[in-house]
């Protein structure tokens, strides 16, 4: 199974790590990372290295049943995924998935049989990158052609495969041949089709067209569908980098029956022009709406369109408070057949409502609203409904003691009714299922340190009876798990994030990796462990993490945990002396409200202040050279690291500063006004070029 | 008087020194240079240095007057510049010039009288960075909002000032106010202007506009004019980079009673798209045609319209085996009232024609064709002519034994009579002008080393009379001169473009910089030693120069000599125990013909061999560090730059490569398809991004 990238940085956002160094560093591309890089650098060895990762990294990952007694049927509420990474499973009493060599597998959870759904020499035959199973299983879409566009979307051509008839056909809108879409998924029933059309002769892009089977024509639910103008379906740059962090921006409710859809109008957002060098003799230009601090913001609308032929489509309204105000739409969620849970958030991201809608009566009920005053973070975070709607569960920031608040369990009965079901100096992670009959809800967990992620059951009536379920598994060596709970709650599968463990013989393994696992034995795979730095700022008393990787050139035996991933820091280690450390400071995730939000209104100053506290820690390691330390960092990291050079020049022999962000009035509103809110107009009139560039003065 | 960077420029470019360091590294921008570099930089330092510089670079240099008796009145030739500097000279018995702080002076050349012109307050008051004084001097030409857009072509605004009522008029075309104008300058008798107007509703863009004087209204002599297809009177891209070398593409009469232009149609060449990112929140797209290696040209028409009220103007025909083909106008000159000298260049640049001819009847005859089996170089060169246009005067390549060919003086009488009057291992740099009541020619010439330009003349009757005028002047410590000799023949006005020198009381000394004098006597300015390395290549020998730049830390006094400037190298030899290098390889100009054509089809090959070959020369002085080399490239400069580190990494340290030419497809077509030629069409069809960067693999 491959490492889901696109799955990792959702699961971080929606931990509200924006400020994790990892994820900073991550900000426009998955392999930044904050590091510390001593300059004797074998720039060769580097480039065939990265070849030889990028031909290991195509799959890794181990995957493990848990709880695996009797029969289950049970999916992956990511059915309507946009085809973004090829080893989604889909668990219809049975797991898909792509094995290392590249055939997709069906394997029963319970007799333990493996059929073999198509060969990998079908992805060759089509020049196919990106599949979608379909969820009766008989056909497979295959994506060729990809070119990515922003970090999640990409516009692609399809072809339907019957994986049994082996016939093909032709993925196209009405009356047009070789069409390049923007997207296309199964429905999550039998062989619906939601396909967003963009054309080479730009007349029906960004509308929504649905295909009741593989055998149907198309059929438009949308028509106001314009290039960089409206979006129906899909998400505008600043929905999916900033605001859904996915492309996709529409739901399937549970029977098939609907459709929810936000419709994006980027009419009056400025355009942002990047040209396109590669492909051809000349650059072409790019033009999309890209709002920037203070800057007119796409509006939004969410709507449900009946599928049943008559295309009845119903407005679902924002809140009466947010009628008259900019707001985003960060969360849908059908929580039954004709409910809707949806979450509006102001644009200064203070203050947030929750409603439930009934799609029938167009009515929504206000279920919860939240406020900070800083900034709300884990707007993403999508509740859990018991059956009969009173009662739900989402995460709070709950106070603890003296060292401020956490993000726990919150059981809402009755609109008034809360009751905290965690609490403690650490995150809850995300809520996965309430399991109604046994009172017991699962979540996942940062209890054990926040670079942890582990299973965890609560039971609803006595919050005191809470367990780990994965917190012993192999010796505890595997502490950060992907997780995907069968409907019936009875099985899990855990996907282990961590490095290369042996299987357990009491569990069902899915894939063992063990060609992988071969490949790599004779690479110097790095080592690493973690520090904490106290940093102490007016009195008040911080705990910074940070992962040191240690070359294996040191041939010391430190413990290897947490989150496996390959990129540069790996190569950098294995291929000369280098050691590489990521920082997290003030303003990082998983850590609380009171580290998360020490950065409002000042980027760049106390971030940066424990920054220079960790490398002034590391270095006094007897291993490290305090005269060869650099650092790295991309956009926001970029605009560290130009502050860290700035400001303590002595400290760091050289540094890298990939696309920084040197004047936040130029950055994505929904991400700078988090931060700095909105400047007033006057403000924008006058000081263009000035904000928010004091700290780097 | 200004460091005249534009004409420098276009000095070095007509020099035929396309390919000497110094230009090479200055493609794009004029601070660009081959430098080693010591890695132990302050950048702090360097910063606030190259703000002194920047303020003492302001107004520097020297200008003596030699020969300077009797009385005379003469005039520039360029009276019709575009405003590129500040600090032009109109010479009609006076000399107008721009003093140290900013005022416009006129000198007497017999009385001594010093009158003011314009107080520099004048340009505060109405922000004017532009200026260029009326041939009748009663008004001045204020140029204001100066936008550059490529390395010579700018939009500004425009005042009319008068020097004795300091009345104001705007510039503006007819029924428009607040215009932004492509160009504007005067004619070179009385107060004609020649306008091309660009204005913000984009209607009557690249038409040019002339006003007999400045009181009438402004009369459109063209209308074809179009942005980025049709330019009248001014260059598009190319022509401006690439084959002119100035945004002027206009030519008065000597009477004023007509004007020369080009119309260059840009309509099927593809355009460029770069986008601009200051000055607002939000780039700008700027599209301009740019033809690549290969790619469709602009065609090019000569027109000459009438200035007697009937706008009548006749097109001048290229020569018959040209009309079939593509071609470059490179040079057009004003021989008489009705005569034009103009030279026509193939598209290979390896044919060309020089025509002269007779406006009133448009018939050209052709005077002299050149070939080269490489490629033709100093294609702007003008002749001169004698009075009776059947005898005039250009370089031409004469073989010197087996050195190969150097350009030398030739001069032609009826078509086929040649003489040299000059020959030699040395290049004459330019012709300057034909005394022909005493049968005298006077040129530039680098007889006395390939970096200097001293002043000769010689006798067209006996060219063993030639007699160099300047060589033994200031104790030859002045080794390079900018001229312009009066049309009597009986002044010259030298600028003398090395560092500041003592005035000679035997000269008349128009600005001695004594305040700029008094500024730097506490700088550290860099002294320079001149070295040959000696190259061995296919039992062929060259002698390579290389200019070394000493920081004065190291209190050599070594010889200070040749063209003055101050850049960044200056910044960091005075600023770091910096030694900074110029080397000049093979493809470098004023050489001869063989050093020259040597990258022929293999840039990238012996040019960086040449390098190499330097720097493991200079690496053995005893006071470079042979550890601490480092390389800076531009364009070229940064091709070069990008070969060296690859293929040489263990000798240099570090290395810089700015905007490097990665691959020659994507370069300009007149700059590129002089070394590589023109590809065949499949080529380009089927080789995009492989061709010309195997010598960067």
């Amino acid at each position: 199974m491959c490492p889901d990238q696109g799955q990792f940085s959702r699961v971080r956002r929606v931990d509200g790590r924006i400020f994790s160094f990892v994820l900073l560093f991550c900000h426009y591309l998955l392999d930044g990372f904050t590091q510390l890089v001593s300059l004797a650098v074998n720039w060769k060895g580097i480039c065939i290295s990265l070849l030889v990762i990028a031909v290991v990294l195509s799959l890794i990952g181990l995957s493990i049943f848990l709880l695996s007694r009797g029969e289950a049927l049970y999916r992956s509420n990511e059915g309507q995924s946009s085809m973004k990474d090829e080893c989604r499973m889909y668990l219809i009493g049975e797991i898909i998935f792509r094995s290392w060599d590249g055939d997709i597998l069906k394997v029963s959870t319970h007799s333990n049989e493996t059929e073999l759904l198509l060969k990998n020499t079908t992805f060759s035959t089509f020049k196919a990158t990106k599949f979608s199973i379909s969820p009766d299983l008989n056909y497979v879409l295959l994506g060729y052609d990809v070119k990515q566009i922003f970090q999640h979307s990409f516009l692609a051509s399809y072809l339907i495969y019957n994986l049994y008839t082996r016939e093909v056909q032709e993925l196209n809108p009405p009356e047009v041949s070789d069409s390049v879409l923007q997207f296309a998924s199964w429905g999550i029933q039998g062989q619906r089709l939601v396909i967003i059309f963009v054309l080479q002769i730009y007349i029906f892009e960004n509308n929504i067209y649905y295909q009741a089977d593989v055998q149907s024509s198309s059929w438009r639910l949308t028509s106001s569908g314009q290039e960089g103008g409206i979006f129906n379906g899909i998400a505008d740059w600043l929905y999916e980098e900033e605001v859904l962090h996915t492309q996709v921006a529409h739901w399937w409710s549970p029977d098939s029956s609907r459709l929810a859809y936000l419709s994006i109008n980027d009419s009056l957002v400025p355009n942002m022009l990047l040209p396109r060098l590669t492909g051809s003799l000349y650059p072409r230009g790019k033009e999309y709406p890209y709002p920037k601090m203070g800057q007119m913001n796409p509006t939004v609308r969410l709507y449900v369109v009946t599928l049943d032929g008559s295309s009845l489509t119903t407005e679902l309204r924002p809140p009466d408070s947010f009628k008259k105000s900019e707001y985003y739409i960060t969360m849908v969620k059908w929580v039954a057949q004709d409910k809707l849970s949806v979450r509006w958030v102001t644009r200064a991201q203070n203050m947030s409502i929750l409603s439930l809608c009934d799609v029938t009566t167009s009515d929504c009920t206000k279920k919860h609203v939240a406020t900070s005053e800083k900034w709300l973070d884990r707007q993403n975070e999508e509740p859990v409904f018991a059956k009969d709607y009173t009662t739900f569960f989402i995460t709070m920031p709950l106070r603890h003691g003296g060292r401020g608040a956490f993000n726990h369990i919150t059981m809402i009965s009755n609109q008034v009714n809360l009751r905290h079901l965690t609490s403690g100096s650490w995150e809850v992670s995300q809520i996965l299922a309430y399991d109604e009959s046994a009172n017991s809800l699962y979540f996942l967990s940062a209890e054990e340190g926040s670079t942890h992620r582990q299973l965890y059951r609560v039971s609803t009536l006595d919050p005191f009876h809470k367990e780990c379920l994965t917190c012993a598994l192999f010796k505890s060596k595997c502490t950060y798990y992907d997780t995907i709970l069968s409907p019936d709650y009875q099985h899990v599968l855990l996907n282990c994030r961590v490095s290369l463990l042996l299987a357990l013989t009491e569990y069902k393994t899915v894939e063992m990796n063990v060609v992988l696992r071969h490949a790599m034995m004779d690479k110097r795979i790095p080592k690493w462990e973690r520090r904490t730095v106290q940093i102490n700022d007016f009195g008040r008393t911080y705990t910074s993490s940070s992962t040191i990787y240690l070359s294996t050139l040191f041939h010391q035996q430190l413990a290897v945990s947490d989150r496996f991933s390959l990129g540069w820091d790996s190569v950098l280690v294995s291929s000369d002396t280098v050691i590489v450390a990521r920082l997290d400071g003030r303003g990082s995730g998983s850590q609380g409200q009171r580290i998360l939000h020490e950065v409002h209104h000042r980027l760049g100053t106390v971030d940066v202040q424990d920054q220079v506290a960790a490398v002034e820690h590391l270095i006094r390691l007897p291993y490290i050279d305090g005269n060869r330390v650099g650092v790295y960092g991309k956009a926001y990291g970029g605009f560290i690291s130009t502050l860290l050079l700035l400001s303590h020049s002595s400290m760091f022999r050289c540094g890298i500063a990939v696309a920084p962000i040197t004047n936040w009035r130029l950055h994505g509103s929904a991400y700078t006004e988090k931060f700095f809110g909105s400047p007033a107009k006057e403000d924008l009139k006058y000081q263009v070029g000035t904000c928010c560039c004091e700290n780097i003065q």
